[in-house]
């Protein structure tokens, strides 16, 4: 029985250890820096156990600027709706202080994740007014440890593209690989529904 | 220039409206009463302009017993993300206390939606562990107010269904259409990105 005066609150907040790895005042330049930057998070997560071996990381195009970083946090916070882009997506709302990265007088920002977006994060690109995103690792390498995708199809990327979004596939994916064996060989959690 | 030392949190909180709604003690039997407990939440939400107009309610399938409600916070909590559905979710995780509402112990679990999940919402829906999906209104329904529900097809459902999650279809789909229209005719606003 719950008590009728009681309800649950959702509270996110990054693992300690988010300051010692990304540089908040230092511009990230090329495209492999803003992908290692991603990588390293889900590297880092892995390392001090606090998820599953994704990371994410939303910049600001021109300047390079890094908006917020997210990491998987599904087991850590007990939410399976935390995907390294959705805490991504989240964190950077609240830095803006707006429900759109596209809102006028924002510059324009993308995602770089260490891995293809499954179906949900995929969709939450389209909501999150992000122009481009780029991604590591593909999805038949999260799905040799059995992590799942759910349903992204060709005609999904599509559907982005036609919206004005570029996908960039790829970047690194050796790098972003890794991390997904690192895993693999720790044994970590796989946490799909 | 972000302060290093400094970074967002995410804090999510129903609207105090919610305890006055919701009949957390007594059991929802019918799918009619279940599915307007999720129209309920979604007209609240126009009526005391918290949010757009879109409700849901997770309910243990077998006791009927409401585990969580969703209500779109997108506008309300600068979040994208918050969708009716996603917050339903997150609501139930840390009801039940797990990121799976199918962990073992937990009884099966059953979403109710005002209206047809969007890409990201149905690809959380394969992560929640739900086993069952009801839905209100459709999604040309919503598309009439202009708000878009993303990368859906006919193969996206099938997904799902073959993963053993039941979809049911435009249940009260009239009385959860009147509150897209009462939110239509109120000027509210489309908060796509």
């Amino acid at each position: 029985m719950i008590a009728t005066n009681s309800h649950p609150e959702v509270h996110i907040e990054y693992p300690d250890w988010v300051n010692s790895l990304v540089k908040w005042d230092i511009p990230y330049n090329t495209q492999e820096d803003r992908m290692r930057l991603a990588i390293a998070v889900s590297r880092m997560n892995v390392e001090k156990d606090t998820g599953g071996p994704f990371g994410a990381a939303i910049f600001e195009s021109e300047t390079g600027r890094v908006v917020a970083v997210g990491m998987n946090s599904v087991v850590r916070l007990s939410n399976c709706t935390l995907h390294g882009e959705m805490v991504a997506f989240m964190m950077a709302n609240q830095r803006v202080g707006s429900f759109s990265l596209n809102s006028p007088g924002l510059p324009k920002h993308e995602l770089y994740t260490s891995c293809e977006p499954c179906a949900m994060c995929l969709g939450a690109t389209l909501w999150s007014g992000v122009h481009r995103v780029v991604y590591g690792a593909a999805r038949e390498d999260a799905s040799l440890l059995k992590f799942e995708e759910g349903p992204v199809f060709p005609e999904s990327y599509k559907y982005l593209e036609d919206r004005g979004i570029t996908i960039v596939r790829n970047v690194l994916r050796e790098e972003a690989r890794a991390v997904l064996e690192l895993y693999r060989s720790r044994s970590g959690k796989i946490y799909n529904g």
